[in-house]
């Protein structure tokens, strides 16, 4: 198995500024850390942590809960409707190696429970406080962890299909 | 739309003995009081609370994570093998007219968080204390929430297609 | 396992006089076996199914492709909401022990493809002829397959917890 | 919305040498033309698709019916396990804007079915004959039609996100 790693960013289309800037940047952080983003491909969270993925050169993959790619946000590069509704919650926890948690909607919830359960690291920023996830207080704990979880990527890309 | 009512019981396959003999009572209660009951059809909590609807004359439906009716425990009358693994959880919190939540696993999180999402009465016995979940000390307090939920039943039977 | 059997009929909501007279006919039939009824729960051939069913006084389970369980028709029973859209089709074929495909929307395909690929037995009537359904010219066809299929239910229903 | 298009490429694991072989050469077309291959992300077609696009230095989605991202073949890019069983094929009809079916697995089918329920374009090559697929005689009638499709991809490309 070579594909490509992907961390998920999860979190609610109704996110405040603050979590928003959060996602944002983020999102920037994995593009440049050569990762790929899973998400919801919505707005808010979803929208930002797209953007700023894909400004810093990022693939990002949007997993909807419709049946129609139309409603994928501006900065997805593929679209995947699954017509699924909340159900598409547990594909991006299964599809994301890490996940990161921006806020406390109930559907990010969801999401956060089933990768526990999976046995997924998830890092939370200002979300729900469930007993093994990581609380994270800014970007720095957040590279750190990334940088600790999926170690040297200059090397690791030997490893991935990197292109 | 006169389908029957379903209450949903969530819990864990490896649950204690207190969860299993709430499991057991709440179960007895549903099919007491006429209420149909939906599960994941499997072990601990789920299969105390079949055994009970069923001894007490009730009906309960199953939705199974795999894809075979053979995992369904023995007090199941109607089993729905989905092979959709943890997203069958999904489909209890749409199903289900009303929750209750016994223990605090991982999953039985996923199915609170979108029940609430969905806007869903959740009643907890020593479950996740999630904001919108309305906790219940015993048996005597879901009694009293089922009663004010579902109202008095022998008229509901008018409206529902009891037989 | 002792769940009771259930017979999934499948076919269009957009179904013509003929197809909706045999699927009211199938359900009544299926009624009086004492067999449970699986379908959609919408309209046309799923409604005029469940109509015949509950006439009959059987069960009627509705997995519904959307989240609401307003959209089932007046005949279910039991209404599953699933919001999984067309995915829902593949939960019909996973719950059924034999399936009935009554015309030939592109939907009933899907439900036939899937339960060819479980091994399950499909019946058909005027529907896709795929290899491995057993065309059935009419009623008596039909209720020869089922009587060949499920035995003798006076004695079935001592294995099954019919009440 | 500017998410790149996808081809889907359905077809069994089993596959034989002929229809490896046509796999792998729409792979290498795909990759060739810009365009992204979805497809079930396993082995026979769906590793022959995925080997040819990655070959020809496309992108390759591998929506995985199993939980675990290791099952995915060697060539997909990006794997997507959904633990949804067979309702993973639902996920790819609605992840392709257009499907290219490949010999007559019973899962293909239900894909082919899907899809034309969806209005999407269904080619096929030595798979089923259902109305509304758009039967290929080899890779030309295959290049011709998606070239039809998908326009001038010099120009498409300036429309999608084609980094």
């Amino acid at each position: 198995m070579t594909a490509k790693p992907l961390v998920g960013v999860i979190g609610v289309a109704e996110a405040n500024e603050n979590e928003r800037q959060m996602a944002f940047e983020v999102g920037k952080l994995l593009g440049a850390m050569g990762l790929g983003l899973v998400c919801g491909g919505l707005g808010g969270v979803m929208q930002e942590a797209s953007r700023g993925c894909q400004m810093a050169g990022g693939t990002v993959i949007g997993i909807l809960p419709g049946g129609d790619k139309e409603a994928a946000n501006d900065y997805v590069t593929y679209a995947i409707p699954t017509n699924l509704g909340h159900s598409r919650n547990m594909l991006i926890a299964h599809a994301a190696d890490l996940l990161i948690a921006i806020g406390t909607g109930y559907g990010t919830l969801s999401e956060v429970a089933i990768a526990l359960k999976l046995g997924k690291k998830v890092l939370s920023y200002r979300s729900w406080d469930v007993q093994g996830v990581s609380p994270c207080q800014g970007l720095t704990d957040i590279q750190t962890a990334l940088a600790e979880f999926f170690g040297d990527l200059s090397t690791k890309s030997l490893l991935f299909k990197d292109k």
